[in-house]
């Protein structure tokens, strides 16, 4: 692991994904930005001295040179640190799983697409949202034509933790957040609104061609956009509106996607995530649950949980680890994965996710003109 | 009543809501566009035969000839008709109540305002969502500074019924409104998405300045868009989305709005319209209920039901009635009416309604350029 | 209507709900105790000076007499006058609709049946909540084999406006719902129980045979239960929960049944009245909505608004009122009413009620002992 | 661990709680009744071969006798085992987590008991739903006086996939669910009955004194109650319901618990475990969430995760292992755990769980009298 030492969030997260379902056991890690803070989180973790490393660079270096060197990188730092370590580690022959958005620039995002091909090796973005079992379902479902023909996305992630200046406060979480050289030009729109662009593609199977997008900065001082309106125009012609807000008073982490088709329509929310509600036209609705009646998800990877036992936002992030293990394995055995794995976001997902956010910037800096997608 | 015949929807809504507080009695009526249709649904109505009337025309003219002429007259036809029909009653010094949105064109719609002017004659327009309880006490607390300085606000407005060609069927409710020659250009923009306008207007009283729309037309052969997306720009600079569908498949009539300010939020839903939901900074949300505690919403104005007794569709449309009947005893009287009165829609509420329907066509028509609202 | 002067509640939603299909005329009362308020409580509701009555007896003794005189009379007073009143006016050959409940004893109420019987009229009880238009549809379905045979019934009512002595506030609603000797001898079980009990017989049109009772008393100081735990045993060997509180905090007007067969279930729930949950066995929940895809029920009778406009208690309330009419109309051309108008509640549903609040109490009194009922 | 091998379900989520937090390494096993599949079963859990035992008398022995033996035995047997299996293990010193209910008769709880208190050893049941923050947060603040004095607890825990006869299905599961040698005297009341019995419990804090009971068989042929209405008396005068169902159509895991004091109620439902609704006396409702405003549970042990990231089932389970892990830290230390750490559930829960089984059983062969608890 890379990053994700004392005071990090998101590392903690990765770690209890890695160990749910049994396929990973931590072994080494550059967890911090100083090598004092990096080795005091090695030994809280419980990682061996010698392979609590002081920087991502000797890590690389080192674990390289192993016999029983790591299988895997998890890249939990600050946004604008994906770039290189992710470089590093696959020319070092190791699989990389990195948290998004990918990259700070589209040209690195690019080069790191390439770095992947040449490298040959497996890498995932933890666009973990994709990993909850009702996503999926819905995934399949629009695959399978239940909602008939595309028409109409709505996608909204609406958060309220920043409609005061939490910059003053001190945080780490909130100072790299909100400091463009860190997290790249895109505050909210990259902080979660990439997160839902990459679930309506994911669901939807319908790729995005054109946005035209509004952002905002609400609170004063603020040096990033902290709400986002944008227009979607997608290939097939169906049309799509996404809202991102990190100042949205009163909301916590309302991920919600809505999509209708011509024959029907299906409806999802983070903060409830086992259900599912299906509508198919001249029907009542129905409420799909998680292990439910004539539900293609039983649960995530893991657990199997039956209907009514609910999971959450860990089990949707251990999903996204079990993926990529199963893409590891076959990898080594050099046959296909399973299908369920080869849903896990690649280094394509996380393209998509830096030229959204370069367009969203673009469009809004011209009075919403209507910017195209390319990737 | 001038319209509200056999086969139309609206006209009895409109009769239940002016019996509802036992302010009007109907006494009069041009009720459909043939004499036989209109004389036979005066029948039905238990109308005096000389008071029924071939035309709206001919209606005008007598009653005004009458000592007991009517007071008010409604105006429930199809939207073209809207105009004339109201200009020719104000003339006759009748006061009027008229269905929306005002009339099939901004230039009429002007010209109606003059004419309610040099009326001095009382005119509402039945923006009916307005008359819910928890839709004004929503107004009341954002006047209050229950959500500080407004940032946010979210308004759609969707339904299903049309996601196919159910202009096909026959009915009369779906030909004229599909028909641009009576229902005016605006398709879902005007039959729904002004409902969606007027109400963000009304509980936030901040005036939207600027739009970009991007208006579709999904289902082959409409002649009018059945989809509306629509960014908003708010005079003190809060930015807003409104959506509004009619082939939102599994969407009966979605109306829902949701504002955020620097200090708090509030979310309305229609279809369960008894309860508003209220975030502030640093609290939890609290759902007041219409009638229940700290609520300054006792009911509508006919029923004082207390809490857990659900009011609805009807009673909110009442609401519109009761204040004009209170306009017009407040006019008689030249005195000021009471103040849930005034907030009855009226006809400059109407004429914004007619100049948003134009502004997103010309919007949306120029790839989604902004336009101006100066009304 | 007798009762429902100044300072009444129910009174107004009796007038409203009589008006609201346009087949009632309020033209004559008696209504209040004393004649002042009498007089006065007629002269607001502008009723004619000669037909606002003194008392009741004054009442049936001068309308009996008088060519036009009332078809129908409301008996809108605190439970004990029920009976006299009811029986004075049945034996003047007027029709009758009554508030709940029947009366105050059950001698009384079997009187009053044979009076019905003797009388030949119609005779109606405001078991309000089965005019609910899904209450009607979940009946139907039950009977349609939807649920497949009954095994159990949760049914419950529970409000919390009397958590405190709100006996001390000197409202005159409170008053005398806590006085026995003018509610009778049921508190909460009298109240809002047996609006519990009526619903259940009513959906699953099984009845209840015994019943086991534990009513408290928590506000010290009160005459009459305010809480009730009731366990029944229904002929068909199902089993049901009927809890009925009136000092639930937080609660406003909950009123909800959960019933499951072996082949189904179905949820209704009044706050929000507008929607049915049905579930099949192995397959998902639908909800089912009023005026929606697959749905019997249209709206209440006058409506018949569209799915996603919400009705609520004045119009579920109205619908006995619409049915009663119905019966009136068909017994005065001596033909069969319509079937839905035979949905209403009449004598025999009032005194099932009124042995289901004796047989609560003696269940209660005797350690929960089964107590047999045998209407 | 003592049980979970391949075909059992709660083996599995046992070993994902245990994994969790990181408190825990599972090193030794007797996984199934036969030697050959628990060998198997050892394997795929990657088990050392020769801490994989054939019988759990011989893990007991061999393990009891190495140096690195194991701190503590997780035991999810069928429940007849749960009692030789925990005394066996007591004897040998070790720490015990045992699944619910206790045992399957009341002599053997108490027996096990003193067995407990003279190992001096830490023993810890898995009644798992007080696991969730939410929950522990309502206790607190009942604790803290927010409701005021108790008065009604309704509780339920309702399920619908034995409305038909899955016993011939010949799944494991239900085999010894529905077999009394194996699962003890009660079907329903003891699978899940007792986790609503322990719910109000732990919430309230309040000792139930007395029961009436009606328990039901309605599938033919089952040997086992599968529904339960249950009426309760708290030792400070509040009341209760509790209702337990296995043949519920459409419900899932439906377990929900509402208590009514006289100054506030809180109502928690499983299925959306994330949320509290708190009402005060004449205050609006709230909705408190875990890691939300004003709210003191801030997640489950591990995760910390902030509001709006839905924790499930397993952060729940796991958070009873945590607990143990504290507890036996503290045991090892000889120090005071951690005050959450004491929330665990102990054999006195264990035991409470078991007399709850008998006199509900009792009491419905008696026709509902009303049976003591003594524990």
């Amino acid at each position: 692991m890379v990053g994700g030492g004392q005071g990090a969030f998101i590392g903690n997260v990765h770690r209890i994904a890695a160990r749910l379902d049994d396929h990973y056991t931590l072994v080494a890690g550059a967890l911090a930005s100083t090598p004092e803070r990096a080795y005091e989180s090695g030994r809280r973790l419980r990682l061996a001295r010698e392979r609590t490393y002081a920087s991502y660079e000797e890590m690389a270096l080192e674990e390289s040179k192993r016999d029983d060197r790591i299988d895997v990188v998890s890249i939990v730092t600050p946004n604008y640190l994906h770039y290189p370590v992710a470089k590093l580690f696959l020319d070092a022959g190791i699989h990389v799983i990195c948290d998004k958005p990918l990259t700070t620039s589209l040209a690195d995002a690019k080069d790191l697409q390439q770095a992947v091909a040449a490298s040959g090796r497996i890498f995932t973005v933890t666009y973990n949202y994709s990993g909850y079992p009702m996503v999926r379902m819905a995934r399949e479902m629009v695959a399978g034509g239940c909602i008939g023909s595309l028409r109409v996305v709505q996608v909204e992630y609406c958060q309220g933790w920043m409609a005061e200046k939490v910059e003053d406060s001190g945080s780490k979480q909130v100072l790299w957040r909100s400091d463009p050289e860190k997290s790249g030009p895109g505050g909210c729109i990259g902080d979660i609104g990439t997160h839902a662009f990459h679930l309506s593609h994911f669901i939807c199977n319908e790729r995005a061609v054109e946005l035209s997008a509004e952002l905002s900065t609400f609170v004063s001082g603020r040096r990033v956009d902290d709400n986002a309106h944008i227009l979607l125009r997608f290939e097939n012609g169906a049309k799509g509106m996404l809202w991102a807000s990190q100042v949205a008073v009163g909301e916590e982490n309302g991920l919600r996607i809505r999509i209708y088709g011509d024959g029907g329509s299906l409806i999802w929310t983070q903060e409830n995530p086992n259900y599912l509600l299906y509508s198919q036209r001249g029907k009542p609705q129905q409420r799909l649950s998680r292990g439910g009646p004539e539900t293609a998800a039983p649960g995530t990877a893991h657990s199997g949980l039956p209907a009514g036992h609910p999971e959450g936002y860990l089990e949707a992030f251990a999903q996204i680890y079990t993926d990529t293990a199963r893409l590891i394995h076959a990898h080594r055995e050099s046959r296909k994965p399973v299908s369920s794995a080869q849903l896990a976001p690649g280094v394509l997902d996380g393209i998509r996710g830096v030229e959204f956010i370069e367009a969203a910037i673009q469009s809004s800096a011209n009075a919403g003109a209507w910017i195209s997608l390319k990737l």
